[in-house]
């Protein structure tokens, strides 16, 4: 199981296969990623001042998020499973839109970046769904990764915003 | 199963559910949707110039874009389950990333709006993987519905590019 | 696919099959089932008096409900594939316990008594998940099928409570 | 949704999509496909003469061919996602081997020759699994479409035993 | 990844998060569950007295209740994954019902206990669907903890019967 | 968790369970298996001579058995979860069909020549599909183990082509 020079998901021919990662030592690992609903205000107050529905709705983008993150590997075609050991998914009401944040934790041979980009997107889908009765013009805007920590390649920190 | 007058799906009280639409009739809907996956040119060129990569880089990410929006329903918590009847994924790649449009359609009781968005979000996560260890710092981008048909509420256009 | 008289998931010489149902009319059909997670006074008080969590708590287990509800026929090896029309659940804080009530409807072939019936153990089971820190000794009690209308077999209610 | 004029799961240009099957009526369906397990004859004999063990092993691999056959959809890329409504597994024990019947019907727009070929296919891995530890040598052979019925293209009924 | 002091599975605000268990070590554990489903002593001589039958009834629900141990985290949404390393089902016939028990071992961070609980609702659930055609009134009853070994926090055995 | 002393995933009583493995070490292993998808001469020169659908209809099958691989405890009733490390899948025409091997890597505690069988499979039955509009006839022949390396058993290599 050889990898392309470049991509390593390709063998030398171009043909995808899963890496190989049997070598590589099971380590501490995280990765935080977000992503941005953008909304009408008028969307984000619907939640925000509804007594009952904010914690229902909210409740709901985070158990999205969890349960995407452990099954990431049934959505990416090549990712790994991964033995993920935590989740946290954190969602803050902006003036027009919702910042979801997802941190993942995991003690393995790769890293959790892709786990935690699919946990914020079925996060966002999952607000837009619910508030799609309201809007149909919301965007899905800056998924990307904030944050990687451990693995052969070191820690990696966003810059920008 | 009574619906709060904003958002359908919360109850009256604000508990989530899943939306009765039982009583509704089946009939031809289709959506569809886009995104983008920005990268560096050069990450771009990999993929156009290489030989045999190409085809199964985007091959990939088509196929990832068809398997999510058949499973829509097991990502995105009050989704129902829905008899996709037909899907394509279109990739076009751009100067500085990937454009991913995915269309559904179905012969049901409701739209499919959430398929595309979901199989759309699929593609761009499929292609974040195989082109992430060539640049970490991709980010998804500008996830939204195009247009939308079928159904009581009508034909929906996304006027904006 | 002839059925063994007595058990229609067998046949007539007891090997197990799905029945068939392609020749019956999809109608409206719903479900009613309910059960109870027994705790001690104090486990509840926890989630009641709690002013967050208590939200969270319950949309969890509601998400858990509708989540299994839409994926019955993966856990009941026999059960049919149907297409859901609506799911709702609902949580009763008791003095020592919660009571679980779990809504389907569908229009098909056949009845939904078993996607109430799974709704209601999930949620049970999540809500044992994320007080068992709490309490070890906690029961699930009179998981059981309340009312059940549509089909050829006509209403069934639950006479005691 | 155009289709490549000799391999429907291609658009004209060659990239694969879920074949549109939206306008097609839905009638009733029916497909049987075989396989064979091919063993020793002691393997065989093992499981027949086995008093308890032989409904046991024989029972697994009818449920994994059932359950297999109602997901399909996940394991083929570009099945549509069909709602199956009976399903039988038969499995015959052979002088060197056993073989595997599986019968699927439907009321839809599609056939269900890749649900009775898939389910015949689990049915066969699994038998392989509960006696891999008995003979490591054993081969999966002849898996094949025996008859079709219902939709455009016909009856089709395999000439050869 | 901070907890909430009584309720784990929630973060200091109440917000549910999964648990962070990567700094656990990886230890033997095993739990054991049981539960009950009540039926007429009609439907239990149903299925006793059955020749063939009995044979695929209780098989189909031990390979019910193992499928759904291995799928735990997907029933129960802050469950973690877990590597199950092996799964026993055991049903025994009452006067007027069936008991099921379930063992689940495991080599990891955290217990099974869900995972035994959630294969014997399965396998409660499965022979419920099996004789619902002869019985509309039974219960799910007594589905509990029995023993719990491994892990930080000890054994555990449930006192009373 | 007694085994039977021929079939280890029966109990001493014949009832199926899932063999305990927590007691052995998680070791390197790898498995490769191979199936043929037996074809008319025109139907792989359709493939073979097409310059774009090619490269799709060869991808689209790898993908298939890698997410195969991964997902093998749900096809296989009594297999158990493994983290797989590596999978490729390779898929070579034939004059009068298409040879599929898959190559699966593991670090655990159990062989994976299960996983390597199940995405053989999952790729030939893709094939099928894609090609069946073209060719009815079309039969799956001599899935196989072709290899297996690590773990107590130690090394097996099948000695016929």
């Amino acid at each position: 199981m050889e990898n392309h020079p470049d991509l390593p998901h390709l063998d030398p021919e171009g043909r995808v296969h899963m890496v190989s990662v049997g070598e590589k030592d099971a380590t501490q690992r995280l990765a935080r990623a977000e992503g941005t609903l953008r909304t009408r205000p008028q969307t984000v107050r619907l939640v925000a001042e509804g007594r009952a529905p904010k914690g229902d709705v909210l409740a709901v983008a985070r158990v999205a998020a969890i349960m995407a993150v452990k099954r990431t590997a049934e959505w990416i075609p090549l990712a790994h499973p991964i033995p993920i050991t935590g989740v946290s998914a954190d969602i803050k009401m902006l003036d027009d839109g919702f910042l979801v944040v997802v941190t993942v934790a995991t003690v393995g041979p790769t890293g959790v970046e892709m786990e935690a980009l699919t946990g914020v997107s079925a996060a966002l889908l999952t607000l837009y769904d619910m508030l799609k009765a309201q809007e149909r013009g919301m965007v899905i805007e800056q998924v990307r990764l904030m944050e990687k920590r451990g693995g052969r390649s070191g820690t990696y920190q966003r810059e920008e915003g």
